[in-house]
């Protein structure tokens, strides 16, 4: 009872190769082996590796993000047996706190090459770029985006229960639908990948059956959860989760420092490698007393707050950079959006590629505002001008200031 | 200085029918005459209708709502032409106060019949219904949606500069190349429409060409702002509006006593006829100097705040309610995120007109979580539980309550 | 039920001298003849006087404020008799909102001569001077005070409820005893006065009798609250008063468009007449249930917010300025906390004067730190940084600008 | 550059006597060695004692807290000389993170026993008292006092530079004609003690020297902050030190979970040991340029945010209770404004010595409300009704909870 300090349910070893400890893994699937057993109401502390599981570095260059290989991403920390907990209860995960590991205090931000991973404006921004945040308490400054510093919204990135064998069939059945309806360029969903897959613990043939079935840890998915990448998903939330398995088997990764609504770049949080401390409790027969299809949750009070009247806000709308009208796709508004802000802080001195790095990983608020008047979704984005040490306000003279650069790979 | 009251610069007459009153107007066009003249830095006063231009009546049926004339809707106040504003240059309106008539101190949210107008749930709920809202003060409350009451976060739904002949075109062109590629059943925007067109004291000959080119009001628009349905550019706001004919000629209406991110049901805001204090000031040049192509703004800090811990969020994701996947689809997304609320409300005793209703016009906070996880966009949706005068937590058990009835259509 | 516009209870005549308007009164004694009533659960407007009653004018001189006649104030409307309250009850008050009246839109901010009145930084600042605002909305600024501008925190100065005979005996009781004990050059309490004693609609015999009893208004009194000048008593609070006489006997008038935690100058909130929406409820035996002797409140959710990073904190100690130290004594730290706030911003251009007034009407938060270290008590008082249009932080340069002056007086 | 790990200015072992250890000490004074040297604009780490060095347990029996030696307290670690700091400058202290030690996640909050240490209430709670909390991430609850759980405003509750031999001399002084001039039975203030004087690495005749002269650290004091106890001094915030002797001699203890204002226990924090993160920079000139007296702080963005509607208020006045009127003296006033939390508290089955610990260490608001309207002056005190699992609000039932017990001393 607080006498000594919380147990520890999972170390991870930053030196060894992420697929060589048992306690991780990177797909969903109901029989990767749990790696430990946790008591309902029990708090514990769990390590987590950054979502490439260490694969970029902290340095000046982005050739770690252009090379980065996709298929060793999100080795999650778990499946945990939560005691008691049984298909159609649901999981109250309070989350008591989340910190970078004390010997490396820092995180980055990346954007993805368009032609491995891209992101969300790889349109116009198509090459791989990279900044390093060095952590100072609960502060965050980069070499790389100069006179910029805020506090972390500090979060997972993926939390989730194991999918039962439905609702996995579920998901494949409806993003194969997906993929082989596409006639785009693009990837529109990843299917099930045997290479690179580590199912834990798992013998030889059954880490086959998770690699031939098991679901892709990109998307986030209304069963459960997973990586949703709520930035308010932060220190002292409850967040409520369905359980499909025999004891809820949960699973925890990629936190980020920070991250900005939308998580535009895709690699746009502050990524980090760190510590999670967790309390878990059972909800018996929650999913039917809460009618829960999704995870809901409950912030805590203890977000960065600005204040109202400190977000400069941005309008996008549904029309993109071609003149082109789309009908009420929210997801167009916003990259407007996004655009809007670019152009406006250009004018200071950065590159389009440090504001698109900033806007993926700064505290900003997405906010759909109007849906519903055809044929134009409005959205806006509100940048906290705090984080900026020079005033961002229109009716300050704009001055130049020696901006530096991201990183940038070396061809 | 103050000595006196603060100039109105126009009056409405709410027993007059709109359309002959030479103030107002209900389409964009250059050409449509200025109603009056204010300085650069003035301070005035300008009475707005509701929406609806006061179809709809305080009682307890939807009739009024299900057979309302679209074409008789947004009538504008305006356009005032500002002294010394130029096309190129910024419209900074500052939003002093919004304040409802104080002999009429009611509003109402609509739900559209999905022939005539519908909503962003509209498969899912059809028909007409209504909600009365009484104003005590700053809070409000309704006699159809019992057991909630909050303070507004009001503000106007459109403002805006008129667009130039060039950007009027422009809006035509691309709105006529989305109706002419439509092929589903649904409307996907409004072509300009001579019917109810009323283009203030424009004589006939003018007030056709008006009718026959002049921009409808729905959508709002990245070039001017307009209809964007903006919860929080409400009182105290700044907001920068782009200039595009000389004099600006802005317009102002559609005001909100409250609206939640989204208006959902379309009509979804609480619609009010009132007053709307704006201080007008020029800045030259503005548009280049702050690289604007969209409105920017900067919220006041007098918005009602809840605390960070005092919001029940729900997550939602781009798979639809028949499980099909879309590709990274916010619109989906949300529409998603709004069911799952109207699930766990409706255990409360509300029926979901009820909750459609609600999540329209109450502060809730939309957001765009992620936006890159292929193929799965994430949105959220926060719901304020201090509106309700119950505990709407999960971990309190539901007592089922008397929530009697929002207003219906007669058959 | 909101159909028409809320009944107003008591209106009062700007153009006619307090004194002869039967709903004021000046003195708080349990026989003022009541002015009207009140049903439990209704909503009404009443109207209110400014604290002087109309002695202050608005202009360039502090001629008037020089010359208060302070027995003539703080005429409250009222008192209303509440339906169905009894002593032992609780009033609950419901702040819906509190308006100047729209064509007054400006209020007044006093620091009084040392001689009639003074204040709390008389000793160092003994000369009368005066600050007048123009209210735009929801704001005010002041050609007395350049630079500044903020929103209002609206609020009532004083409501409460009569006390009954014994309670104001006691009152009588032990602020004689104060003065009786008072060897100081100062006034330490008021006495009962007849001087200027109104007292509504009494007869001659009874008002005389009212000013020989009655209690003076200036103090707020632990047993109903009254003259509390609590800022945060704002639009949406809750207020729940004691009931001790039969029919509640409800006063409220010196209302204030902002306020400063202390209100220092005395005179020290932006003073105006204007309208004040409440809503009455009655809880039966509240004073038994709720274990209350003094007034309990919850603010509503719209106070201006400028998030806890935006106030310049100063600290102060009760160490006076002649180096006397003081024991634990919070009255002596505040003084010397304000200090330290009119030195720092006196660099800008500001008078000292003007500062004090600033501080008297702005919305600093005054806190109590620590109370126990012996023998320091140590006070913060918090400057929201928003509220100038210039950069206060330390870190940036000073320039001092043309601040004008404050109103003096002629001589 | 954050490539490894914030170097640690200062390691305390919490197995050894405080006073053994060479970078503690509890007296100030200029003479006190420097423990080490840190860099203008460096990041560090300080380990700090809890600020009875260790004497308290986690146990159940307040026997620790009745035989506390109060002469054994205030361990400061330091004094620390920051490079380039020198007499007239400022040091710009920012505090980016405070946190407990990882093995040690509990601290207590103490009522000492009025013949030892006393308190706030000590005339009506004389018992000494203690309640244990267990940190569980950002959150503590207690088994003393149960159905509370709050996040943590993590502060140091001393910091300061060391006073010049002439800033000693004057406290000496002034303390000293304070005692001198008593005729009280309590202490008003700590003369300097060689009893149990810690010098850091002093010599033995500087050691006696320091004895004999060096202050107190039990006092805040305006010169340089010291033991301020300010709550909001918490993680994220910039604190503006006055700098007396060369090399600015910074020290740092007394670290606090959490704090209500006021501290009114004395112990009444949420006393912890642990470990502070530091960024130092020098302002050259800064107490001229600043125009400063004493400390200064911004605080930073991330407090706890309960939100304006979240705290249910008390009011409070300058009359005692034994009906004896005082004269504007907020001491008095705030006493009165905590015993009427303690009533109304009291009703859910807390013993008034748990709320009188609750009070002391939750995060409640203590405000300076009015303190001009003589004779009274008026507090309030806002609890944030959050930090409770059941409704506190006045429109609930009351349900007696068993609340169990704080711990109280053995005889």
């Amino acid at each position: 009872m607080g006498h000594k300090g919380i147990r520890t349910a999972l170390k991870v070893d930053l030196n060894k190769p992420a697929w060589e400890q048992p306690g991780l893994h990177n797909r969903w699937h109901p029989d990767v082996p749990s790696c430990g057993k946790i008591a309902n109401n029990e708090v514990v502390k769990i390590e987590c590796l950054d979502w490439t599981g260490g694969q970029i570095k902290n340095d000046d260059s982005a050739d770690d993000i252009k090379n980065v290989d996709l298929t060793q991403i999100h080795y999650l920390s778990g499946p945990f047996d939560i005691e008691t907990a049984e298909p159609g209860d649901v999981l109250l995960v309070e989350i008591q706190d989340v910190q970078p590991f004390e010997d490396q205090p820092w995180g980055f931000t990346g954007i993805f090459d368009k032609q491995n991973g891209g992101g969300f404006l790889d349109g116009l921004y198509p090459k791989p770029a990279k900044a390093i945040w060095d952590f100072e308490g609960i502060f965050c400054s980069s070499r790389h985006i100069p006179h910029v510093r805020f506090a972390g919204l500090i979060h997972p990135g993926i939390l989730g229960c194991a999918p039962s064998a439905e609702v996995l069939a579920e998901w494949n059945r409806r993003e194969g639908e997906l993929i082989a309806a596409n006639t785009t360029q693009r990837d529109v969903a990843k299917p099930p990948e045997p290479k690179s897959a580590h199912a834990g613990s798992a013998e030889e043939n059954l880490k086959e059956k998770i690699g031939r079935e098991g679901a892709r840890t990109i998307p986030g998915r209304p069963e459960h959860g997973g990586n949703c990448d709520i930035k308010n998903l932060s220190r002292g939330s409850k967040v409520y989760l369905p359980v499909h398995v025999p004891g809820a088997k949960f699973s925890v990764g990629d936190l980020h420092f920070s991250q900005g609504d939308g998580e535009i770049s895709f690699c746009g949080a502050i990524e980090m490698a760190g510590v999670i401390t967790i309390k878990f409790t059972v909800i018996k027969g929650g999913m039917a007393k809460l009618a829960m299809k999704s995870p809901i949750f409950h912030p805590g009070p203890v977000e960065p707050q600005f204040g109202p009247g400190r977000y400069l806000t941005f309008e996008g709308f549904s029309v993109d950079e071609n003149g082109k009208q789309h009908y009420l796709d929210a997801t167009v508004a916003y990259r407007q959006t996004c655009l809007r802000v670019i152009e406006y802080l250009r004018r200071y001195g950065y590159s389009d590629y440090q504001i698109y790095l900033l806007l993926s990983c700064a505290p900003v608020q997405g906010h759909i505002a109007g849906l519903v008047d055809i044929p134009n979704a409005c959205t806006t984005l509100g940048v906290p001008m705090d984080i900026f040490d020079f005033d961002i306000r229109p009716e300050t003279e704009v001055t130049k200031l020696d901006m530096g650069s991201c990183a940038f790979a070396s061809d």
